[in-house]
């Protein structure tokens, strides 16, 4: 098996091409994994989430990660890191835009993924709240079979 | 979909059951995730590494979490996270039982998984360092169909 380190436009088409990452944040140095659905746009991934601990979290420290995998075998997988910032989506009428943008990414994939996930309505009485990570850097790593 | 916390028996069959998950470490804030290879084995997850950053992280910062799922569809997947301290396994000869415990323990698992990963050799010039995650707390929900 070799490994490969990949250049940018190889972990943009993992990226924009798989569905499911895990988001990495952290809290006074302990850290926290959570699977979620994201979308990518430009130099965003799109996701959303109901308010939990994740959100606590990343509103106190915006530093996070996401890791999206496609895993074949154990001599065959693609692996990408990405570095950057997690900024909220505003729910005031300011934001309306980019909060319907954000759903018409995400609902693309007709069977997105996310704990708790449900399609997000504007007359829900537990909102979604949709937020994006700025993309800041990004290394990725492929094995192939020798 | 209903969502459903699990019992810790529950989270401990998942991670049993599996072997891959990701584990994920922080620095300075910023978070990092890597996909790893591990064991359970009674309040340890087992695994191990090549030298890099993630194993630089851990050793300024031992509070790391192991996040492991089962997505089966949208509507029917199972999510564990725990939360634990890394404890780098001794180099020396002292060590070398609970080394040769960690490998006995991975190596039941024939195709294995890990990013740089190839079979620990104690004669290998850059050789693999051995790990474990100490639980501390874990837990773990389940979405099932309505």
């Amino acid at each position: 098996m070799n490994l490969l380190e990949m250049k940018q436009e190889e972990c943009l088409e993992l990226l924009s091409s798989e569905r499911i990452g895990r988001l990495g944040c952290s809290k006074d140095g302990q850290s926290y994994i959570v699977p979620i659905s994201y979308s990518l746009d430009e130099n965003y991934l799109y996701s959303f989430s109901l308010d939990g601990q994740k959100i606590e979290w990343m509103r106190t420290n915006s530093a996070v990660c996401v890791q999206v995998d496609r895993l074949v075998a154990h001599d065959d997988w693609t692996s990408v890191i990405v570095c950057g910032r997690y900024e909220e989506l505003p729910d005031q009428i300011g934001g309306k835009h980019i909060r319907e943008r954000a759903w018409s990414l995400l609902s693309r994939h007709a069977n997105w993924w996310e704990p708790g996930a449900v399609k997000p309505m504007t007359h829900s009485p537990a909102p979604h709240l949709f937020y994006r990570i700025r993309i800041e850097s990004m290394t990725g790593r492929r094995a192939i079979q020798k």
